[in-house]
């Protein structure tokens, strides 16, 4: 079959790969469609982050070449023996993330801090490719409204629903996100479902501001133009907000998010920082706030697919461009480590030639 | 009446000033003992802080110079009208936080946000005088087990219970104070009381590991000697720490609590840190961590009396000297500020000539 696989760093490969089959309770996935997340582009440029290269995976004893790919719905097309849940047909998402339900944080419920998690499409084959096996719990079932298109945002639904579980936020709370890719228009969203009251969006990128406008942003702000905190002091009668939500992964995202929350305040830290920040403690310390690291996702699966077959997160406006899988690397990786990037949101990938 | 004035950085003075008079609801505390803190250490170095110079302080109306000291006790000699809990004669400490009670930090219930909040010895007059006027519900009773000089330290234990309260300390915790002044050792108790299993103490003063060891720690590093992280890590089979208090105000102490924390933990900023912290952000991020400031305290002073009085937290070694208010300058601020300062824990001043 017809696949992704990374082999270093900005060396991805398409090839011809066999094709798998599903061991005992395991499951054989026809891909539909596969978005390219920014983790995926970070692992091309910068990697290897999470790809293993030396040693195998402890969980999945595999290393690359790996099949990149984790944002993906599909089509069951065989299980393998034990498998009682999921049958052949079902239209499914699948949870790309393996914990190894051993160590003392899965048996504390705390699956995403595994010390041997492996997901699919960095510690096992992924999503771009023809077909992925997955382990039984990993499959979710979508319910009739819910299109293969806007199944690949099963994953990143649920890490803004894990966001904004980390934050707690509470009815009638005051949000802000800074930066307004796909992860932070999701957080727009969830934050909205989530009960918030009003919901301010940060970032320089007009299109990206007038889409979060549209889908649940009260006020947008353009923070190379204007000082977020000071515009949403005056907004807010100097209250700020009560959960920042660093979406952007840069020194200055978190910077603002400092800024725009007020005492108390909580900053939730969901974008990932490849460089240092030199950061004032003090001001942190002086009006009490918080800095809550928010990776991933633990059991939000469910609740991603609820929101998204109820529309209380939408994610079509989301969808700039749907590619074929062996123009992957042109039309997608490239272009999105290109100055073209800032066009797109998420490109979907479809193994269909 | 005799008291310490701060005029200005580096400049503090006793003077002679009029003996206050309690208005209604407050009442007038003769001074036993009170305490040096590090925050009047700062004021004096690197002030204003906290006190107002150019405008009065919103609450209480003052500017500089202000009477400095905000961890004392003393005995009930005056009460004004109104005042119904307290009488002549009460053994007392003083809470020096007054609140607003009226904004919206007040009407939530987070007295320490209050943006108008005033502190004895900050924002109005303190505890280094023989005579000190407090609002009633500042005034906490001391019961007959607990002496004037252990009362001095219900303020600073305060701080270290809310520290644990922010933390969610749970039972079976393991923990990791960094930075074993007063409050790093309050905290090393305060966290065992509230049910951590395990406190590791980092601090590189031999005297206070020694002290922070007699005081509960199960284990103490020196930071210049060894990796505290990789110690910890090797003691705990990889596990690390669940929560990590920061008590020392510097980045280094910052950066030795990410180190320790293991993965989901809290590092809890207790220290305030004057000069920002280059800080890897993704380190966070990867581990799925949090960092909550902890300043000050809100509704802890009764927790404090009855760990104080149930010997839960042991002040009596924390101690270091007793000096006259007549010598705070040359045997208090300025030893505090020389390179003796690392021989000392808490400096009880009293006004007795």
């Amino acid at each position: 079959m017809k696949a992704l696989r990374w082999y270093g760093q900005k060396d991805v490969r398409i090839e011809d790969v066999p094709e798998p089959s599903p061991g005992a309770g395991e499951v054989k996935v026809k891909v539909k469609w596969c978005g390219i997340c920014a983790s995926d582009v970070h692992e091309y440029t910068s990697g290897p982050l999470f790809i293993p290269t030396k040693k195998p995976h402890p969980l999945t004893g595999r290393k690359a070449p790996i099949i990149l790919g984790h944002e993906f719905s599909g089509e069951v097309v065989e299980t393998g023996s034990q498998v009682k849940s999921i049958s052949v047909g079902d239209k499914v998402a699948v949870r790309p993330t393996i914990p190894c339900y051993e160590c003392h944080w899965c048996r504390s419920g705390r699956h995403i801090l595994c010390a041997r998690l492996a997901t699919l499409g960095l510690g096992a084959d992924g999503g771009f490719a023809e077909f992925v096996i997955a382990p039984e719990d990993c499959i979710y079932r979508l319910p009739g409204q819910v299109s293969y298109e806007i199944g690949t945002f099963c994953e990143p639904t649920a890490v803004a629903i894990h966001a904004c579980r980390k934050a707690m936020v509470s009815p009638g709370d005051t949000t802000a996100v800074v930066g307004c890719g796909a992860i932070g228009l999701l957080v727009v969203q969830a934050t909205r479902a989530t009960g918030a009251s009003t919901v301010y969006a940060i970032e320089p990128n007009a299109r990206r501001r007038s889409l979060a406008e549209k889908l649940g942003a009260t006020v947008t702000f353009d923070p190379d133009r204007m000082d977020a905190g000071r515009e949403i002091a005056k907004l807010t009668d100097g209250l700020r907000v009560d959960v920042a939500f660093e979406c952007a992964g840069v020194p200055a995202a978190m910077l603002t998010a400092l800024s725009v929350t007020g005492r108390g305040g909580k900053i939730i830290e969901v974008g990932q920082m490849m460089e240092p920040c030199e950061f004032p403690f003090q001001r942190l310390f002086c009006h009490d706030k918080s800095i809550i690291a928010s990776q991933g996702y633990e059991n939000e699966f469910p609740t991603a697919i609820s929101f998204l077959s109820e529309s209380r997160v939408i994610c079509e406006p989301l969808i700039t461009v749907k590619i074929k899988l062996d123009n992957i690397i042109e039309q997608g990786i490239k272009v999105l480590t290109s100055e073209r990037k800032g066009e797109h949101i998420r490109i979907l990938v479809s193994p269909v030639s």
